[in-house]
């Protein structure tokens, strides 16, 4: 079996993405990051996901990339919005898909593994830059000049399977393949047992996407008094 | 003064590539890694380099890159070679120059940085993939899909003014700029006082830059009995 390297981060974007890699017959390695994020229950959702996928192995990779700042996920000063923003949303991460890939890169070269699954989408592009197709392309490319690997003939992928696709779309493939959504967490200020707000951007597109896909949505959200 | 981030190892190199970026007026924040590296007393070096230059800033971010285990730098169980290797030196780190540079890139999001020098050389390309020039322009390219600045259409740019220097062209450099290389360490394996091994390829061939330079080498080597 060709192995693969699924970044996860605990959402129900990368439990598809990871779902499709094994659909094509891929062995999975699953890379999450504890970077910070208010949200860390995504982390026990990734693991959760990883187990009941039984992949290969199942790694979080400690980047304490909020020590920069900038991001209303990593930085206790600024507000999680409640609703969409126009624009670039301030829950955007510093270069962070660059940064995630770079060291999926890392491992995937000590593995030796030439194809990492990335679970960006068309709804994220829509507001974060590192989520574009041309960006996916661009990384490929240079990921293909970096590495021992790339000097010796070997061609690096990267695959981003939902990169056009809606979020009720990736709900439908997802299904269809057996993803458990109720083992995953999408909100940006989940709590601690990984009850969603239910108002945040996350929430609000998660929710859309399942009432659009004509699925239930298996999601724990905080009750409200 | 227009803001550069600078990568920082506490080696030769990129001390003289600090020494460059402040000469053409930046003001420079400075950046180095623990990365699990054998020779910690590099990360003392950077610092006394980054205090001499006096800098904006400095940081040393953290970084388990050893946890992927691959390279001699890193990987207990490896030996750190005494003589130049043909091809691909186990010193190689995976993928570290492009790990390296993403984390650069986010902070250069953070503090609205366009300007990123690394000092890497015609030396370390000869066996090092992610220093040659195609692999610097290709990350260029990725880093202007990549931010938010880039779709505001700032563009970024990555420096690599040592690029096509030998070691000698280095020293000339920095010693004209006056850069103290007495505050450097570039051995692969240096004790805890920063004192070099005098056998690696690394302290070959900054020894033989010094001599080929015509300038005395202030290198501290550990006294062998």
């Amino acid at each position: 079996m060709t192995k693969a390297i699924v970044l996860l981060s605990g959402g129900l974007d990368s439990a598809t993405a990871l779902a499709i890699a094994q659909s094509e017959g891929y062995a999975c390695y699953t890379l999450s990051f504890h970077y910070g994020q208010r949200h860390a229950s995504e982390l026990v959702a990734a693991e959760r996901v990883a187990r009941a996928a039984a992949v290969e192995e199942h790694r979080v990779f400690p980047l304490e990339l909020s020590v920069f700042g900038g991001s209303a996920l990593t930085d206790p000063a600024l507000a999680v919005p409640e609703r969409q923003s126009k624009g670039i949303p301030s829950t955007y991460v510093p270069a962070r898909n660059t940064v995630f890939l770079s060291i999926a890169l890392a491992w995937a070269e000590v593995l030796n593994v030439q194809d990492i699954f990335i679970g960006v989408n068309a709804v994220d592009y829509s507001g974060y830059p590192d989520c574009r197709p041309q960006f996916i392309q661009a990384f490929e490319a240079m990921a293909n000049l970096a590495t021992k690997a790339a000097l010796e003939g070997q061609e690096l992928h990267i695959h981003a399977p939902l990169i056009a696709l809606s979020k009720a779309q990736i709900i439908n493939i997802g299904a269809e393949l057996g993803v458990d959504y109720s083992l995953t967490v999408s909100c940006y200020q989940a709590n601690e047992q990984g009850a969603a707000c239910g108002v945040c951007d996350s929430c609000r597109l998660r929710a859309q996407g399942f009432r659009d896909a004509a699925i239930e949505d298996p999601t724990f959200y905080i009750e409200r008094g």
